[in-house]
């Protein structure tokens, strides 16, 4: 018989999938030029040249078993040992390859990270405003995902809320920083103050309470933010990373889980890694993308757009009146809606050919979420569109 | 805490990785071209130079976001049209994309099939010899895998031992046709009994129970032999599909589940097949890879070199008295050792540098097994160090 636990999850359909098929169908009838689709967080910046460069010299020039062969488990012993390099440079944390296990994007290195640290039954903590597919990630491993209310005012973490819920149940916190949907960077204050509380709880509790640090807006950060390293605060951090963003190639799988190597038992970990790979299918990432990847480590796309896109939103956003945190990074931002239910205000949205997603669906009720990862022409002309919707419906600018 | 089936997991090591590591150690000191390492089934022959031309041409000229961009959850639909068009020229069936799931690798389709049929507790039954990785592989969904015992002669199916396995908690079937590490492929006979017994007891017990088809080594069948089409013979099959070996690309996790047309639910089973990547952090092969491996689907590299060396193995061994049934495919070859214990003589054979792995691993104590993936010169030499071995140690040739 098929497992039902499946078959029932076909009926919950995506909220964002929904909107990007409605915004795909409207592009047919008006061209999809005229429509403001803000619903995906898919890169539309190209792949560094570089990459492109090396991806062909290694097939015109690399023996084939090399290039294609199978991946040692651990990933390439070579790209390991230049993302460790690459870290230790950067954030000053002494990683060696050992600490260092390649997978297949960040959903591939989350669901390692869950496996290391919880057993059915045990709690994960994450924050809202989060991305909503946590709750599949983590729930299908039988754990069990619980969501701390928002703090609406900086988006950074509602501590209040969260002491209350870190009972010894919870094994794991979950963030993700520069944040989606809300664009926000957690600061070293809030890291500060998240460290020594889970570093006491820890010793409360009597077991280990681990940081699952879910990094794949890393590196996309604006002028004059200050982006702290996560890892940095706290020993027990697992780092989850993804070259999907800062390289524009989220179709080819690719990232890594980074133990801290202050973790007690760092190394093991990451055989452990090995062990949980075996059990869900995983077997590293493609190995020629892995040995291009390692080759262009310290190099990003062009992000800049993303700060273009944000600036014009964020100006003509609070322009219009609207509530919203400046986003630090990312090419997301989060507004409050002009009416207390976000899917309201999102569907009269649709009128105007602007595809925006409530906030419901990412934890925090009555704001939305753009993703502005778009031609910032099409951004530009968007304006217009944006100013009528507020204008007629709302009567606002 | 880390979570302790994992930690327990790293005693454990696989023999086969254990020989190849001392094959490695070996090389070093008398150059890797005097070791006969038999040990792994890495593929030896290159990629069709179609794929690398394509994957240049792919480089070269198009965007960087349609090759690299985020692949649908089920497979780019262009790629699961072709796999479905050349499925169903080859074997007649009505496969169509609905049909078929995109996946890493065959170890990242058998991850979606086991989790598609079986609960925790639930039981799924593989014949001797197999595949040792199927141990974890379903181990860790929470299903158990039960072994029924080989038989010997053929490396066929042992009937009667699987009918008294075959109780109502057997949800589904595993095979591995042509096998590793027999090289047996399953003859129309075999399939014929196998698919009547599954529709009987089905009947019987009131629920369905699945063929899960592993096939890996599909397209490395030898001259005059008969493979046939496994779906063919049953409704109720779910094809795991890996081209890792046809296009000797195993480094690259591409593969696919194509669920057999006439089974039920068919299409709700690929649409299951996303919801369980949810949870295990599957999201689908690398795209490039994808758009590259859809254009030669019908074709391979020159697998003509397994054949050219299992002859030249399976003359020789047959000359020095061993029993052998001879492989009809794949690139291994499992005879009988020339005494009860096959660690003992695989351990002797590693005095005259000849990695041979015993059987006892594959669940058939007494056989060991060669993968003679690797160059024919390199065959040819190893021939002398058998017939020393076997000279010296057991007296014989």
């Amino acid at each position: 018989m098929l497992v039902q636990k499946y078959r029932d999850m076909l009926s919950g359909k995506s909220v964002i999938r929904q909107l990007a098929e409605f915004a795909s169908a409207r592009g047919q009838e008006i061209g999809y030029e005229n429509v403001f689709d803000y619903s995906l967080g898919n890169p539309s910046v190209p792949v560094p040249q570089e990459f492109t460069d090396k991806m062909i010299e290694m097939l015109s020039t690399r023996e084939s078993s090399e290039l294609h062969g199978y991946s040692p488990n651990l990933g390439i012993t070579s790209v390991r040992e230049a993302v460790a390099a690459s870290l230790e440079k950067r954030f000053g944390l002494p990683y060696r390859k050992e600490h260092i296990f390649m997978a297949s994007g960040a959903a591939g290195a989350l669901a390692h990270a869950f496996r290391l640290v919880t057993e059915p039954g045990d709690e994960i903590l994450t924050f809202a405003p989060f991305f909503p597919e946590y709750h599949p990630y983590v729930d299908l491993t039988g754990a069990v995902l619980k969501v701390v209310p928002p703090d609406t005012d900086s988006f950074q973490i509602n501590f209040e809320k969260f002491e209350e819920m870190l009972t010894d149940k919870v094994m794991a916190i979950l963030i993700n920083t520069p944040n989606n949907p809300s664009g926000v960077v957690y600061s070293g204050a809030t890291l500060k103050k998240l460290a020594e509380l889970l570093t006491k709880k820890s010793e409360e509790y009597g077991h280990e309470i681990y940081l699952i640090s879910d990094e794949p807006y890393r590196e996309i950060v604006f002028d004059g933010v200050e982006a702290p390293c996560v890892s940095a605060f706290y020993d027990n951090t697992i780092m989850c990373y993804s070259f999907s963003k800062s390289l524009s190639l989220p179709g080819e799988r690719i990232g890594y889980v980074a133990v801290n190597p202050r973790c007690k038992h760092a190394e093991e970990m990451i055989y452990m890694c090995v062990q949980i790979s075996r059990g869900i299918g995983h077997n590293c990432p493609p190995s020629i993308i892995q040995l291009a990847v390692s080759e262009v480590l310290d190099k990003t796309s062009d992000l800049s757009v993303y700060e273009r896109n944000m600036n014009l939103l964020y100006n003509e956003l609070v322009a219009l009146g609207f509530t919203c945190v400046k986003p630090g990074g990312t090419f997301y931002i989060f507004p409050k809606a002009l009416e207390e239910d976000a899917k309201v205000f999102c569907q009269k949205a649709l009128k105007y050919d602007l595809v925006l997603v409530p906030g419901d669906t990412f934890g925090a009720p009555g704001y939305f979420r753009m993703a502005y990862c778009i031609d910032t022409e099409k951004v530009e002309r968007s304006l217009a569109a944006l100013r009528k919707f507020v204008k007629e419906e709302y009567g606002r600018g």
